[in-house]
């Protein structure tokens, strides 16, 4: 097996049932992927009190400028039902063109891609003129506490320092060379609970209705919208993900209600001043409630979910240029530059060094029957492999 | 012990410890106390598939007209944490004055009372010279459903008729003579589910959330207000009492929100009108919804609880004059009449002949320490006693 085919590493490190946190022995095959090419492979295992211990993987060869980055992740969503799947989640079968299994486009493919991609160029050029390394983590689908932050603090006080980054996250919609990532929204989480005061629906005037509260401050957050939006990002969109009660009896009138948001925010906004938006809504909705004519301001609380994701843009016209180039001249297409759609790890990047993200298809991510057309693993690996080409030609040692 | 002391009576039937749907004993002592009076008392047992069979009873006294019923119920609440309870739920003790345990005032109380009542009269005056009867049911604090309707259809099959009827439930807000309940409102239940299309938070215009339209059809359903009251009733007013998502997931936008609301509705309406009101407005807000901009309607589907609470009215002189004059002769305070609060069995009885409520001090019904002032049942003993001999003395046989 040569590791220069992205397909047999694919189904390498999709047999390894790497269902995060477990490492499932995908850390393991890569490294022995790496090691041969002359990669130096540190495997770093993060801690955190009431929390798995995770592993994770850094590798680098050459020791000078300029310093490339690809990082991803091995950890897989579960499988679901996997009765469901038309092949094993785990087997890594090819049928009509399409190579079944989880992670096989989130994100194990890009990995398969970017080793065979470094592999070819190798065996091409050589030794690259500067240096290449992998920051792969195993907990990238969980709570993404011991995986890309530790592992770029750890690696940054070893004396690591990159000039730029490709995440190999599914970033096209439809088809390969749809869409390179450039920049995220930022994401905030809260949960509200609204007070009342119990009573019975026959003497209203004597209880104070939750959801009455709960119903005016939930929809203060949706409407109006923050903004428009901007020239890099969609607007920012607001949505109250549950709203629950509780109460099973009907002539009751209940006393407490909680909802739960998540805001995902374009550069209008830092996570500090949506926040305060959150706030000044809820106050004036809490002060001045239809729904609670003549009555005192409704008493609720607020907790934010930890970490808030941090919105970002990426202007390196080095980086964007030459990965634009490489995929324009292996596919004809003009990607567009997006900040669409969830968070990654690229938030955590971007602290480090210029970041952008391009990957597989992502239509099938986290989906029973999670598969790629084979034809694309060649073409993402013609992709990576023109852009490290690229990249190193222009790259200035920053 | 006599059956002309309310207190005896009281303690008889509260250590009987009926909790709906148990008979438990407190038929069977009521029909002790009345068989010795002369009444012929049957007990009838309802069924209906898959609930508890009731036990009932129905006790009368006299063959001809004019005839006067008493209804009310025999079965209680649960007594909750019995261990903070002063005095144990179902032992009747005596403290300080006051008559503790589970039933005290709704409404084993005001069947003491009538009990005691009748006996003094007929003590007094001998046999009345129309009818008077007690009906009785062990299924008011259930789903009533095997209780006072079956019971009236039962007796009026039988040839029973009756010329007004007392129910005994607590009416007085806070000391005895406070207020006669002369109708009620109607009251209707139903429960909505809102149909969205789950996504992720981050792809909201590929999902459908459906608190949004919750949250529309919920607050249409509250403001604005239906009506201002009439002239006998107090304003028809809805509350959503329960919301629910149960979505845990902060990323992902839910499919489905269901809420359940309750109705108290005046004269201003029928029970048919309020639904066609209640469906007009969700049919309104689901159509255009501002947190749904540009969208389609919601779409949304409605159950309704069976058994709708008719709205009803008594329009009686002879049987509100005769009750409100015993009142204000035995306390001196003039009843208000009133239609306010939550649904009793009145509403069936109004189908057969005119009906008023009266009844204890109703602060500690259904709580812990439900109690009741050992005068006051003295009180409305002889409230009850005069209102027999005023009925009777006015009432024309219908
Ligand atoms: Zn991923
Ligand atoms: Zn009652």
């Amino acid at each position: 097996m040569s590791v220069a085919d992205p397909v047999a590493n694919l189904q390498a490190l999709i047999r390894c049932p790497s269902v995060t946190p477990a490492e499932g022995g995908a850390l393991t095959a890569l490294e022995a992927m790496l090691k041969p090419l002359g990669f130096t492979v540190e495997r770093m295992v993060a801690s955190e009190p009431g929390m798995p211990d995770i592993e994770n993987l850094y590798a680098r060869i050459g020791t000078d400028g300029p310093h490339l980055m690809f990082a991803g992740h091995t950890d897989v969503v579960p499988p679901g039902d996997e009765a469901s799947w038309s092949h094993p989640p785990f087997a890594a079968a090819i049928a009509d063109g399409e190579l079944f299994g989880r992670g096989a486009v989130d994100m194990k493919g890009g990995i398969a891609c970017f080793v065979a991609a470094v592999a070819r160029h190798i065996e091409q050029h050589g030794t690259p003129k500067g240096s290449i390394s992998f920051l792969i983590t195993g907990d990238e689908e969980g709570p993404a506490v011991n995986g890309t932050t530790k592992l770029l603090k750890w690696a940054t006080d070893k004396g690591e320092h990159w000039d730029a980054c490709l995440v190999g996250e599914p970033t096209n919609p439809d088809v390969l060379g749809d869409m390179i990532k450039i920049g995220r929204r930022g994401s905030v989480s809260g949960k509200v609970t609204v007070h009342g005061v119990q009573g019975h629906a026959a003497y209203p005037h004597l209880a104070d209705n939750a959801v009455r509260g709960a119903l005016s401050l939930a929809s203060a957050l949706m409407d109006p919208p923050f903004d428009a939006g901007t020239p890099e990002f969609p607007a920012t969109n607001l949505e109250v993900t549950t709203l629950d009660v509780g109460n099973p009896a009907t002539n009751v009138v209940p006393e407490k209600a909680t909802f739960a948001f998540n805001i995902r925010f374009n550069d209008t906004w830092t996570a500090d001043t949506v926040k305060a938006e959150i706030l000044r809504r809820l106050d004036e909705a809490a002060a001045n409630n239809p729904l609670r004519p003549g009555r005192d301001a409704t008493r609720y609380d607020i907790t934010w979910a930890e970490r808030p994701s941090h919105v970002f843009l990426t202007r390196n016209d080095a980086l964007i240029g030459s990965l634009t180039a490489s995929v324009e001249s292996v596919t004809g297409k003009r990607p567009q530059l997006s900040t669409t759609g969830g968070t990654s790890d690229a938030r955590f990047i971007k602290d480090y060094c210029p970041v952008v993200e391009f990957g597989l298809v992502g239509q099938t991510m986290h989906m029973v029957d999670e598969r790629v057309a084979v034809a694309d693993l060649e073409t993402l690996t013609l992709i990576y492999g023109d852009f490290i080409t690229r990249w190193f030609a222009d790259a200035v040692v920053s």
